[in-house]
């Protein structure tokens, strides 16, 4: 019963946390495989992360930590497990091919349990990886229609840890978003802030930037403002049309998602007040 | 009388604007030190900057190659001289010191005359290196009036190619800025067009951002929109304040603010559309 | 007859090389797209790469060309085409896959004629994209008979512009280099010129070095010493293990290669002295 | 009597250190401002930082902590003070004006007791910034000797904690680097371990790499192999020379040589197996 946990601890800030916390692992004989903690003093939160192993239920060491913990605390002890994830992507496949490859060289630990798409476009290129693909059109219906259809889609597929937006690019309503709040990874083909929604290279292009990105985030109701993940550039000059920007930023859009998948199949990110605690 | 000349032409695209300016380069026994052009299709424009050095008049080089370009050319033949330049700053030292530093080394082919302040804490740091420092307080003035003494003094220093904004934390007025129309570079402490406006850095900080960055660029009369001149970013994570977002920002940008000086001391800059062509 | 031609020329520096070339294309009425050039005055050497448009036949263009270029002038004049590419791969799918994602998308102008390995793990994830998956077994036989069955296997798949080493993990002998010069591109899981040989990423980690990058070269008979391409880094710190730095690295090491691929494919490359030029 | 301290522990990993060190933080009542622990798998190293706060006086936090502590674990509680630094350096500039101006800014933490050069070349620079400054020329004498007088000079500057090498071109012997063992910070002007030894610039620009670096190291006995502090680099093209090069590799080498120093000045880094480690 040598067990491996993830332990994330998310509570007000006081004295003594970290005393408290291994004082458990030390006296529970566990043994700490990596130790991560933070306090945001703007905020008064302690943040931690533990990956531990030894002989002890979940159940048990979630009741010791819980009674030491502050009350209201956010607690998990995870027993790694394949998550299951659910792809969204539209026409662009550099990002869904990103993760597919690494998917299937078993870099992601984790099960695609299939890929929606409002075109058919890429199902050739999932089919090939033995991944449902399922087509749900948005023509012929108006935003809410195709929107209800994708929800029941989803949740035909059972039980879901994130949906990865890789390239889809619809807007989703705050139904959607509520749904899976804190569930739904997106890639912004841009340097968030900057440049919020429609085609933002030809944005970048106009304005004359000398450097572009990309930003991974998780999507809440307002639109390309949810907690970013991960971010990444590169530098352009006055010779780079928009279309060359595209072509450059879809390089940094997909290792900037997959970095975002991986940390989130690891249960390394918190969020808190909009923003993302990384360990 | 061999010289050394900097050309600078921007004019409509037409064919043939290579084979005519390289024609009377080489008609005229001139050579070729370096050479660079672009055409900037969507607005059909075409750039170029050659370094050359023979035995030719600077009018009569302009005067033939006036007569081969189209109509309303932007023409300059520029016999290199060193420019004329104003440091302007308020109370942080660390972009101004970088040039201070590079100026004392030789580095930058310029002559500083001079640097403007609307306090008088930098007046130690610039007193070293033998250059006049001006204080041009903004107390018990409004901003018409600030300006107004700022510009007085600004017009005894003589001919300004020129004037470097150093982290001076003072808006400028259309008035102010249309007197010195694309010869004031500033640097701002962000990654334009993320985070315009007061304490970027803070802004970053609440939005959570991965990346922070500086901007160098022209002032024109949309604060903060003027062309970009050069641009770069580090990386910062959740463990950041903002002070000391802003720490490490500071080393960006001064970095950045002395590049595009010198990028403008050696005129390799073209402005155009709102944007920097830059060979 | 409207064609796009690439013209490249590599020559002797002389004086009017700009001139007499964009005479031609001036007189000849073609239309330039791009055009760049560059001296190395170390070396004393001219190099212009031009994308023109027009209606003139290949030979001829090529023929009035050669007449006013200096002797002994390395002189291109390409329609493009498709050109036909193989690749080689042992066990790692990273390069290999980021490169049938972007084949798929139709990102990359050639044709994969097919994939060369010595071990078949890779033949599922090549079968996928319908490309032909050669393996060509290093057991049983010694170095030289197993290239030689690799090079038999490569004269059987016809005319080949590039060979793309996509993590192929065997020493290449000089017969084969020089079979196939200046067409092999490898990618070197390091930053080179450090950490040439076995293992890069875990002598990275035993120096503790803070970056660690990849470089895409093409291959000479002195191993990890050929011309190189494109290189980039990430940044690490002491918590990363060497594996995690591989995981990492394949990240840069990917992008990095199709990266020099698309060089390759659109004929913007240049070697001279070890070195490459790149338009 | 409310103390800050900054608590530095490495020592043989084993279980319950957290547990251990946190319980005497707790029970004395100490307030952690942050908090750092790594775990080298590989050498079975333990190494934490903490900076606490509160009222306990250093040498029975010391005491305490020992008590606790692994057999020859180095443990120091440092409580802060400026720390006396000597520059050293030659004919460049560009790294010891950085520091100088930071200095000047308050940024630096330090107390700089004077700069020791073997040329007068720089003098008029620091001074300007009423720093001793001790020209010990290299010119009539052997190596041996030379190196005797800076070390007499060192010496009768009293202690030091750290010994910057800002550009400094001389080489030092094993005598040197024995007497202020882990004390002498460098700055190589080379992504190292590439280009050791002479010239470096020159000789990335030979091999035609397409990115530069610098690197910050602890100077031990084997010219450039000390343990790496900071790396960063900065990407360069074919249009760059040597001497290029070398004028934008500046702008690397001070910022990578100024973070160094303010990480050592704010004990933040530990040396082990020929690596550092810092939080």
């Amino acid at each position: 019963m040598n067990e491996h946990y993830r332990i994330l601890i998310h509570c007000n800030d006081e004295k003594g946390l970290v005393y408290k916390v291994s004082s458990i692992f030390f006296h529970r004989n566990l043994n700490i495989i990596s130790n991560n903690e933070f306090v945001d003093k703007t905020h008064n939160k302690f943040f931690m992360r533990s990956e531990v192993a030894g002989e002890i239920a979940p159940d048990m060491l979630k009741s010791e930590l819980s009674a030491i913990l502050p009350k209201n605390t956010h607690l998990e002890v995870i027993a790694p497990r394949k998550k299951r994830i659910v792809l969204m992507a539209t026409k662009e496949s550099h990002a869904l091919g990103d993760i597919l490859i690494r998917y299937e060289a078993g870099e992601l630990d984790c099960h695609i349990v299939g890929v929606v798409s409002n075109y058919d476009l890429l199902e050739p290129l999932v089919s090939k990886f033995d991944i449902p693909f399922y087509t749900v059109s948005h023509e012929g219906c108006d935003r809410d229609e195709h929107e209800q259809r994708v929800l029941q889609k989803l949740s035909e597929l059972g039980e879901i840890d994130y949906i990865v937006l890789a390239k889809y690019m619809r807007i989703l309503t705050p139904r959607f978003v509520e749904t899976y709040e804190d569930k739904i990874i997106n890639i912004h083909h841009s340097f968030l802030p900057a440049f919020i929604g429609a085609n933002p290279y030809k944005q970048a292009y106009e304005r004359g930037v000398k450097i572009i990105g990309a930003t991974a985030h998780f999507v809440n109701n307002h639109l390309d403002e949810g907690p970013i993940i991960a971010q990444d550039v590169i530098h352009v000059n006055h010779a780079y049309g928009w279309e060359e920007m595209q072509r450059l930023g879809r390089d940094v859009e997909k290792i900037v998602l997959s970095k975002a998948l991986k940390m989130a199949l690891e249960d390394r990110i918190f969020v808190h007040a909009n923003k993302t605690i990384i360990f």
